[in-house]
């Protein structure tokens, strides 16, 4: 099995790629873990200019040698290339899965759209960087290879899912590239972000006339807040309560995803 | 004339009203300006409780011995009372303008949308806090009071527009809230937000759905740009004609629009 790795937003060090590599190899001996080079390029913010990132993921994902693409980082910059290249992928590019999370649910949430290969939210070869790292980035390699359950979200109950950082969700709302997520539970997670942002965001996912038809609301990890001034009265679940009651559908409690050593994997649609 | 001031979203001191009132008094004798009380409320976060924060904002725009609603401040939270208020407005608030920006772009959006009253882009009272802020909120007075063209923003050229903070114009986007924007001059400006982020709300600017006819694209003041790491290489203008241009808009130049003393008046629609 050939595993193709891709930075559409920001680059991964040689380093991290190396153990990532190495963990791989050992753990994984039946996978061929290819990093592209463009991984390592740099250009001000991202991996190399929004060409350069484009033309990456476009030869990784319409070459027929590739089983799956492995997102190597998030940071900013996948939706930059969505113009780019969702007319341009091949029919060996729907026989793939994508795996990744954070700003790559810009191309996931894309791909699920166009109902092109099988998405994956999942840890990231850049998580292998993580204290117990290596048990991270497993649950995905896992599922890709071997089709291990043991890293899913555990309670995905045979429903369909999508799993989005919730800024990405929301600046994906009211575009095309947004899927259609009728019947799915919606599983949103953040990272750095003040409460009053949080609250704004689930604003917008509670009115989106997109989001309509999705069968329930459960949320990740909300780690590394920042301070609200005033500090902000109102629990997480308070607030999840109250926007998914907004929207008519349950709250159906946490998840164990994230940017966290213990974010899990969650297959777009059925598991 | 008699013009009401509430509170929305965060509260102000009273020592800013008084000096708002005061100046009012001394350069517009011909108004009568009420701050309501609610404006001085104060819960965690906002200026009163949702309930205490709608039941103001009804008050006034459903009082016909009001001419205008001038929002007292922004901060975050005029999203939040969305769903209680727009159902409930009568007669009375049909024939009012409402003046304000940043947060307000919330209500300001969703009144345009409803076709209630007449929605502006204006300084809010606690703008008279800033140094000269006696000029910069006599250009929303002498627009409400007299009609006074000196405070518009200066070429708004007879042609329909409209003026949002980026991020809350990103936050409405996909939602029902969002006013119809067709044939408008849509000015967008920010605060306090790194480059990335300003990047990221653009891409859901131009690739919403909802404003696929808009007529073109202005920039007002970005100010408070919290530093990126890396430094972001593109230039603002370079950044809004990469976007109006995935828009298959024009972008036409900068606006004197924003958090800032040179703040100015754009009335939604033909001014």
């Amino acid at each position: 099995m050939r595993i193709g790795v891709v930075a559409p937003a920001r680059p991964v060090d040689r380093i991290v790629a190396a153990r990532a590599g190495a963990f791989a190899a050992i753990a994984y001996p039946e996978v061929d873990l290819v990093f592209h080079p463009q991984c390592f390029e740099s250009e001000g913010h991202f991996a190399g200019s929004d060409a350069v990132r484009a033309a990456a993921f476009l030869q990784v994902a319409n070459d027929p040698a590739y089983d799956a693409i492995w997102f190597a980082r998030g940071g900013y910059g996948s939706n930059r290339i969505l113009r780019e290249v969702m007319p341009r992928l091949e029919e060996p590019a729907r026989r793939k899965a994508y795996a990744g999370f954070s700003d790559m649910g810009f191309l996931l949430g894309a791909l699920y759209a166009a109902r092109v290969g099988r998405p994956v939210h999942a840890p990231m070869a850049s998580d292998i960087n993580r204290a117990k790292g290596d048990e991270t980035i497993a649950r995905t390699l896992g599922w890709l290879v071997r089709g291990d359950r043991q890293g899913l979200e555990p309670e995905l109950g045979g429903r369909p899912a999508a799993a989005f950082n919730l800024a990405i969700l929301d600046a994906l709302v009211g575009t095309p590239w947004l899927p259609d997520l009728a019947d799915h539970v919606l599983i949103v997670e953040e990272v750095s972000e003040p409460l009053y942002r949080v609250d704004r965001m689930l604003f917008t996912l509670a009115n989106a006339t997109q989001l309509k038809g999705i069968a329930g609301l459960r949320l990740g990890v909300v780690n590394d807040v920042v301070e609200n001034d005033p500090p902000w009265a109102e629990s997480l679940e308070s607030m999840m309560r109250r926007w998914a009651g907004d929207m008519g559908v349950p709250y159906l409690g946490r998840a164990r995803v994230g940017h966290a050593q213990d974010n899990h994997v969650v297959p777009f649609g059925i598991a």
